[in-house]
């Protein structure tokens, strides 16, 4: 038997939904390359596409967004629990236990996508009552003639967003919906392979994604940008980081190789965002921190990542920043649905093993002689 | 790379928790013979051998005991929501949605274990409280006094067990600890190896113990002892379900290529429990399910597993069939974080891949056009 640690290089399944091409800085969803959707596309066509595998006609779009923008609303249980635990809470804990209370309370016969747009829809609603509550100012309930995102950032903010602020959050969303094969997103499909439900898979992926590892490094890189306080320390900071044995967060990415491509179409948003002086200068420090750190780790294949500008992103658009992970879990949820969905039409129950390396066949002695 | 659905003969991990001896069908906890472990230990102790990695001495018992009687309250708003939903609920979405809200509530730094202490002394709390809600019965606290299992079965009952009720209770749930590698287990791992924090493993290993496929198969078996109403209509049932290709509920095992050294332990008990017309009844159709069953799978290896019996010997207990799973969980939540805590010890993330088998580089077309 082989020990494969991490399971690096082992493919757990057959897929026609990401692909990453590591070399070149590449990535498409259904065949379709993400800078051609980053600029043509929006969020529900992207989730449409994700879930159903082709791009909408109008009339399916149209139905589509419909359907979304009914969900949206949360029950009185949810609502009331996510009030009493906003102030104290962590927003990923507060997410897991909501989602788990979501699967509870659909006692519908639903099909899996179906139960998928439900979780899609009410996920802002549960981020923005976390933080209103937070920030003591009044539920802002949904409005379901606004888009996706639009609803979002209104609900967030208490007032209807410009079309480029909805634009910026409407390509975020679409860049953290799939990443092919990752902790989360295997999570959902250890879960699934038992036949268990689409609520409990999305709550094991909900789980994974909380880790600083997986969906916890945004808000670092933006702590990190923070820390470093003016662009004329990044070169000191830098270094001090990296001769310490330490990362520099926000970099590395264990398929891509050179620049993530989503790291370049969020940089270009970071940049369109840098209209106070707060943001401009962590835009700058983030430039510089780029720079550098491309200058030294590059040659070894290190690059900034998808968390680089994402963090920076999120808190430009006005998001607390414990809240990003769970930005980021509001637009996975689609990979992590269309994934399971995939899987279940060829199910294998996941079912590793593990290498013995103890003693056996022990005496047991009784406790008097031990 | 290579597809490996199912993670069939990958090891994900060296482990001196257990091994599994699939030919001879033996199992053995840190190197003890589960048989000398449901002869001669109990509940308490073989928790802490799991965890700990050696049988306590008097005092470590003693204190341990303790540590986990003081933990079995649960909190005003885990009670208020568990009565709140117990009536039409499935017990493990009100389990996995309670364990998520201690997560959300244990704000404190403690260690691993202690938390996974906390979880297994409150797990049987929220149990009861399901089952009691149902029945309209008062809510039983937890006495402090009695063991785990001679509590569970006090707070179940709302009266003292008998010793012989509590021992079978108690051999029931050693036997349901642990078994290595599985479904609900890799979850866990999946979630601990982001650093994700314990409360969000443990729930993630909930949602995949919930499948048929997995922990709800104890149910299942116990269901079709049921429908086959007497032990005359045995053959019958089994020939009609194995000539038209279904599975017999109880049977077959991914490791076990002869009988399950848990079921023969619970066969005995479940022999033990045959007191009233019912079960004794049941307890028959099972004997002569097994006893064709082996006749005809036998040689290809198949025979009864663990969830052949647990589901008779639970019913027979007082607990309702929903609630088996709930039970397992209750006692393999000392497994899975017991993995968890030795894989952390050299962690690795968990990140597989997938292989792409669609299409790439497709067009962008504009919705009018499509």
């Amino acid at each position: 038997m082989e020990l494969r640690k991490g399971l690096e290089d082992i493919a757990i399944k057959e897929t026609s939904i990401t692909y990453i091409d590591g070399e070149l800085g590449r990535l498409y969803y259904r065949g379709y390359s993400i800078f051609d959707l980053a600029s043509f596309s929006n969020f529900e066509e992207v989730a449409y596409l994700l879930w159903y595998g082709k791009l909408p006609t109008r009339h399916e779009l149209d139905d589509f967004k419909s359907r979304l923008a009914e969900e949206r609303s949360i029950s009185e249980d949810i609502s009331t629990f996510v009030k009493r635990t906003a102030k104290f809470g962590n927003p990923m804990d507060i997410l897991r236990t909501t989602v788990s209370m979501m699967g509870l309370e659909d006692r519908s016969e639903g099909d899996l996508i179906g139960k998928a747009i439900k979780m899609t829809a009410k996920i802002p609603t549960i981020i923005s009552l976390i933080q209103r509550t937070r920030r003591n100012q009044e539920f802002v309930e949904p409005d379901p003639s606004l888009s996706h995102s639009e609803n979002f950032l209104y609900m967030i903010r208490g007032e209807r967003p410009s079309p480029s602020d909805t634009r910026v959050l409407d390509v975020s969303l679409m860049l953290h919906m799939d990443h092919e094969m990752n902790a989360s997103t295997m999570a959902c499909l250890v879960v699934a392979s038992t036949l268990s439900d689409i609520y409990s898979s999305v709550v094991a992926g909900i789980s994974a994604l909380k880790g600083p590892l997986h969906g916890g490094a945004n808000s670092e890189a933006l702590k990190q940008f923070m820390e470093i306080e003016t662009p004329d320390n990044v070169e000191k900071y830098v270094m001090n980081k990296l001769s310490s044995g330490q990362r520099l967060m926000g970099f590395g990415h264990r398929i891509y190789k050179t620049m993530d491509p989503r790291a370049k179409i969020l940089k270009e948003y970071a940049n369109q965002l840098s209209k106070n002086e707060e943001i401009k200068r962590l835009f700058e420090i983030a430039n510089r921190v780029e720079e550098i750190g491309i200058k030294i780790l590059g040659k070894r294949g290190i690059y900034p990542n998808v968390d680089f500008y994402s963090g920076l992103v999120f808190y430009a658009m006005g998001f607390d920043p414990d809240l990003f992970p769970t930005i980021f879990a509001s637009a996975r949820v689609i990979g992590w649905t269309a994934h399971v969905d995939e899987y279940l039409k060829d199910n294998k129950l996941i079912r590793p093993k593990a290498i013995y390396v103890g003693d056996l066949g022990k005496r047991y002695v009784p406790i008097e002689e031990r």
